[in-house]
């Protein structure tokens, strides 16, 4: 099988020009089929300030109202989007930027209301991979932000490190998939205090000790918990790793118990 | 010949809901290939105007600082696409909303300084169609936004009316093409106070001299222009409608002189 190299970045790395450079340069040195999933969370929190809109966020997701909806979709939609592939055209490589709604790519359903009403976010239903695998193979990188629809006409905001698990599931039917999530920090750190304590494999079931003794913080619990079941799900490797080197394939392995 | 029908539809008609809908039940109608492309300039101004952005206008066109560039990025390219784009997939149709960033679509140059400095305004260069080609013949949908790119990585706003008549003219070299500019009257005007008075044909030496005697309006002129340039240049059909009428083929045709 083919490899396919996915790779998740957060907000602030696409949000700064010369983080976004580096990225992308860094990325253009990964060889065969890859794609890069986005977020934008501070750039739309800083969006909201300047339109008067109130942030709310529960256990780091963000509460999805009618105008937070609105402005989520133009600043992963548009303004992230579009930057990172005119960055990614500008070498050369022949980028999509897309989102959950396009091409049908990811279909979701509003979240139910329980507990809390996080509004218009999506819970992911189904991946369709169909013309993302032909336009791979023509060499186009499909650059994707985290919107999905529920096939009804809505748009939906949904976790872009949930949509990368996702995706890499549902891509590692047909390629072999690597699927990276880049973060502040160089891997899971054993001592949070110690930038230099980053484990080199985690295994779900070290994970679950580190979370109960509190070595690991509570944002990065989805992201580990999305990289396992991609691991169980047909993935062949997912790396927690940075901007500098996840295209050196350094970080922390995710390692099935 | 295959048919592709390019349908382009300004700001209003996309950005309000039942507008929108309207003009997508009749867009499904359409047999054969088909695309969209759409304006968003009166949700744009909008905005600019939430965050006190002063909109500035030139001859109809948006001079457009870096501040501005956002705006439209964030508008054309998220809110107002995603939406359209989110309409079709709930009509079953598989649409992919992109820009002329995305897959080399359509590059332009930063339009030089004469009299007027019109800042991040791109002029068309060049035309890709191959991505979108093997994605017309899979049955996908494009919805194209108004902006393009210079190659070297920066996103330009380009009028909606050109890139339709660029993208029609490029395509009719592997296509019979249509060209719909949707509009808020249902053709062009012979006395622009009688709305009954539309006229069915319109030569270019016909459109001149209406120019000349005021028929015309100005804000008119560069849509016509955009229209024959596409006539004259390989596009089979040109037709000024309206989002009631573009469907059934009514409006004012435009004729080689």
């Amino acid at each position: 099988m083919d490899r396919l190299t996915i790779v998740k970045v957060g907000g602030k790395v696409v949000e700064e020009p010369e983080l976004l450079d580096q990225l992308l340069d860094n990325f253009k040195t990964i060889t065969g089929n890859k794609m890069l999933v986005h977020g934008g969370g501070k750039a739309a929190t800083r969006l909201a300030e300047r339109l008067g809109v109130e942030t709310r966020m529960v256990d780091g997701r963000r509460i999805t109202d009618l105008e937070t909806l609105e402005i989520v979709t133009m600043v992963y939609g548009g303004l992230i989007n579009k930057r990172v592939v005119a960055g990614l055209q500008a070498r050369n490589l022949n980028a999509l930027g897309l989102t959950g709604v396009d091409l049908d790519l990811v279909r979701a359903r509003k979240r139910p209301v329980e507990d809390t009403d996080y509004g218009y976010v999506g819970d992911i239903e189904k991946v369709n991979s169909r013309e993302l695998r032909f336009l791979l193979s023509e060499n186009v990188i499909p650059v994707v932000a985290p919107l999905t629809h529920d096939g009804n006409g809505m748009i939906l905001n949904t976790n872009a490190d949930t949509i990368a698990s996702r995706l890499a599931i549902e891509f590692s039917n047909f390629f072999k998939v690597l699927l990276f999530y880049c973060f502040e920090k160089r891997g899971v750190l054993a001592d949070p205090l110690d930038e230099n304590s980053v484990l080199g494999e985690l295994s779900e079931t070290e994970c679950i000790t580190y979370q109960e003794s509190g070595v690991i913080s509570s944002g990065m619990i989805p992201k580990l918990f999305n990289g396992f079941r991609a691991l169980h799900n047909g993935v062949s490797e997912v790396l927690i790793t940075n901007p500098e080197n996840f295209f050196k394939g350094r970080g922390t392995r995710l390692v099935r118990t």
